[in-house]
């Protein structure tokens, strides 16, 4: 039908909204698609909606450079059928392989915007319960590349390394780009910011230096330096992972072949040739146990395999945060402190030698590890990462006190004496949002004590710093129902011999 | 954060755009929540979007009076956590056995409009692929009841059928209704108009009298003559399936649960004590095959008896359209032609006495079917159909012959001799809704062949109706295309004896 247009600034899917009678004209439904005819054709999605009068067509804004159509012109609106994906994924619902051409189509759709938010929640919640096999992974995963930039390096190899994440205060980033690049290898990283954490890696190095930058800025740090601390998020690489993770974060899943597409394809999509992957394994995070890291090592194993790209895993302890810091000022303060020569935490030292040392193995030095270690105490580290951070338009000579985190403070005392027996990763994280991270660089937590350790009755356990003080006061009431901390005696629990009568 | 905020009215979930910068401040993504207090308090989808402008907030126009507040108003948007239900639309992905209250929290964050579309349509994607045992459908099927109206009915027992549909053309509904009120059953049939198909039983039924009433209408209806022809969509029986269904119609499922579900409930909510499910079985129907429908049985009378309704199945010939029309005016003249007493199409008159029959025995009747013979062919099914027809603002002198077809026709031929093999009742489907069924209500399609007739080259298969040249034509074209008649020799295939060398 023919029905006058008036574009309405939405920042939606590409949707038109029309009158209940005017949909039974057109012989459309709710969430069904019409395609309109302006000096271009596009689909959009069907809205029926009472507001709008009958003969009118409310059209979303983003619709108007793509049909190249202004408020008033009169435009022909017809039903359109949905795209032949959602049959794709109608098969993977019905747990059935999908070929090579299905994947893509998939993933050129939702990159295009022909797939609406029904369908692809479909899709994840299809693929969460159903999953792929390790070739159709693999698919996906070169899909995903194949649909977003790439960066081409004029050396060769280039060193990756990547964090399943899921446990805080994981800082170890800029000192293992350090060490690898102070050792002569390429390892051009990027990071994403916190999506449900309190704090990415992108979220406290920008704190010190930027890190948006374009494909070609990458490149130059990168050969000039052997490293880069970059947001990924900035440039084009696997973007149909961003318009997933909008329909993901919600329903709180994250798919098993979405997770390892996602990874891969952003460093397929940076020409890494060797690819470290470090899974934290604990309670309250993503990998709760050996026996489920063990699986997704071989799972990045296997895929590196079909993707020709060098793959090893390191599964890290992460039963507690790492280090003391959580936030990013706080964060960035600990990390600087550690290139600068600080020996504690010493967990995020071992951490960061270790994984640093894979990569070092890798490019061809023996026991990694030690040799991660030499390059960090040599001094060698701090100025590469001087060298990183001025090409990032930071100050060549920052220092860890540079890093001052927020001016309201709430220390969290303890209520008993004992020992630290558990640390909760995710009350410290929502207690750590609640204060204002990522968003306030001064917000964040710093534990005074670790698990294991000797607690006496009001001893403080950690504290709250913040931006601002509402949000300081926020958190320190979260901080009282969740008590992160669990104290308790050597004595767990009695139990008692039965009683004789 | 206080912001300043200003209504569209667009008529989407309940939705809050802001800009990215404030989105940041609130902490919340795409997808997420956020509380908005004016003088109540409510809570909206959060979407980001690069064309509101930052320290302004664009809230859809259902919010207004919700949470009554003007354009211009400063009202404070926090990020709210997503309902606990989402939890529970997680744990059936896992595959888990949900409790009665979880049940209960879908259904009614569904009817509040709590649960945004990418949750629910993750929550039927987890039903179609995880399903719910017999004891959770009750538990769901309930659920929907109690989350709408209920007829109470001063007569007992209330008597019900259901086609579970999937089959044009059929037709039998009022001839069912009529015949079990002329022996002095109540029987208060709620349909439903189209979704997928051609013409649904409220879609013909209003060429010939209203079917939109409330309840009371219905309820007095039924009282004083037997028999009702309602569209069930007019009242507010089970509301939440009218919810769900805007979210499976572009994903083109039907998850089992659900579908058991959504029939029961508005039987439920209605009073019905005795049911008859009717399950049309046949290639390119729901039910393909008579081992599907047998399943489907058993699941009605699991549910049946968990629920207290008396339920009985009957597994129908589907393989075929129903009778030879298809579409509002065509289905109305053939079913009151055979309440006038003509004896074509056989098909539409043996299923309707079959139905009507078992509806019979269940009231305490004898030999149902020829009972319901008897009734149909003395008139006093006609007479009680007139009572119904005139008690919903019908014509009481109602003939078949008031009932004209569109004025536009195509006649389609067969391009060769032999015998109709199969016809598709997919196809056919597709070529009546291009004619403009149901919304047209003079389109449509009458078959003059049907399985098994023998044809000679240019005879005509079928005639498309239309009440618009250019639907028809479009029509045309597609049976051109489709060719919805399967024409064959007597010998569909010859296989040679394998030669001697």
């Amino acid at each position: 039908m023919n029905i006058k247009v008036k574009f309405l600034d939405i920042g939606t899917e590409p949707t038109v909204l029309i009158n209940d009678e005017d949909a039974l004209k057109i012989g459309g439904k709710d969430n069904d698609r019409v395609r309109v005819d302006g000096k271009r054709s596009a689909t959009a999605l069907l809205n029926v909606s009472d507001f709008v009068e009958p003969g009118e067509a409310v059209l979303s804004g983003n619709l108007k450079d793509k049909i190249k159509a202004e408020d008033g012109d009169v435009l022909s609106i017809v039903y359109a059928s949905s795209p032949e994906s959602v049959r794709s994924i109608r098969r993977k619902m019905d747990k059935e392989k999908l070929s090579r051409e299905e994947i893509y189509s998939i993933v050129t759709d939702i990159l295009e915007n022909r797939l609406s938010k029904i369908e692809i929640s479909a899709w994840l919640t299809a693929l969460y319960i159903n999953g792929m096999d390790i070739e159709e992974i693999a698919d996906f995963t070169e899909a995903m590349v194949d649909t977003g930039d790439r960066v081409e390096f004029d050396r060769s190899p280039v060193f990756d390394f990547h964090s399943m994440g899921g446990v805080p205060g994981n800082k170890i980033t800029p000192i293992v780009v350090s060490i690898a690049a102070a050792a002569g290898l390429m390892l051009p990283k990027t990071s994403s910011r916190a999506i449900s954490s309190a704090c990415g890696t992108s979220d406290f190095v920008e704190t010190f230096c930027d890190v948006e930058m374009d494909a070609a800025t990458l490149k130059k740090i990168s050969e000039e330096t052997g490293g880069v601390l970059a947001w990924g998020g900035a440039m084009n690489l696997a973007p149909v992972d961003d318009l997933v993770i909008k329909v993901e974060h919600p329903l709180g899943i994250n798919p098993r072949a979405q997770m390892l597409a996602s990874i891969l394809s952003k460093k397929l999509a940076i020409g890494a040739t060797h690819l470290v992957v470090d899974i934290p394994t604990g309670s309250g995070t993503k990998v709760p146990t050996i026996e489920v890291a063990r699986a997704y090592a071989r799972d990045f194993m296997d895929l590196g395999e079909k993707l020709d790209i060098h793959v090893e895993c390191a599964i890290t302890y992460a039963d507690q945060p790492v280090g003391n810091a959580i936030g990013p000022k706080l964060e960035a303060r600990e990390c600087i402190r550690i290139l600068e020569g600080e020996k504690h935490p010493s967990s995020v030292i071992e951490k960061a030698c270790d994984l640093a040392g894979i990569i070092l193995e890798m490019g061809g030095f023996a026991n990694g590890s030690e040799k991660a270690k030499e390059i960090l105490d040599s001094g060698a580290a701090m100025k590469k990462f001087r060298e990183i951070v001025a090409a990032q338009k930071g100050n060549y000579d920052i220092k860890s006190s540079d890093l001052v985190p927020g001016e309201f403070v709430a220390d969290i005392a303890s209520l008993k004496a004992g020992y630290v027996h558990t640390i909760s990763n995710k009350e410290l994280v929502q207690i750590a949002i609640a204060a204002g991270s990522p968003s306030d660089k001064g917000a964040g937590i710093l534990l005074m004590k670790k698990k294991g350790q000797r607690v006496e009755k009001g001893d403080v356990l950690f504290q709250i710093y913040g931006d601002n003080k509402a949000k300081v006061d926020r958190a320190r009431e979260l901080a009282a129902k969740y008590k992160p901390f669990d104290i308790e005696g050597m004595l767990l629990k009695r139990i008692a011999a039965p009683r004789t009568r």
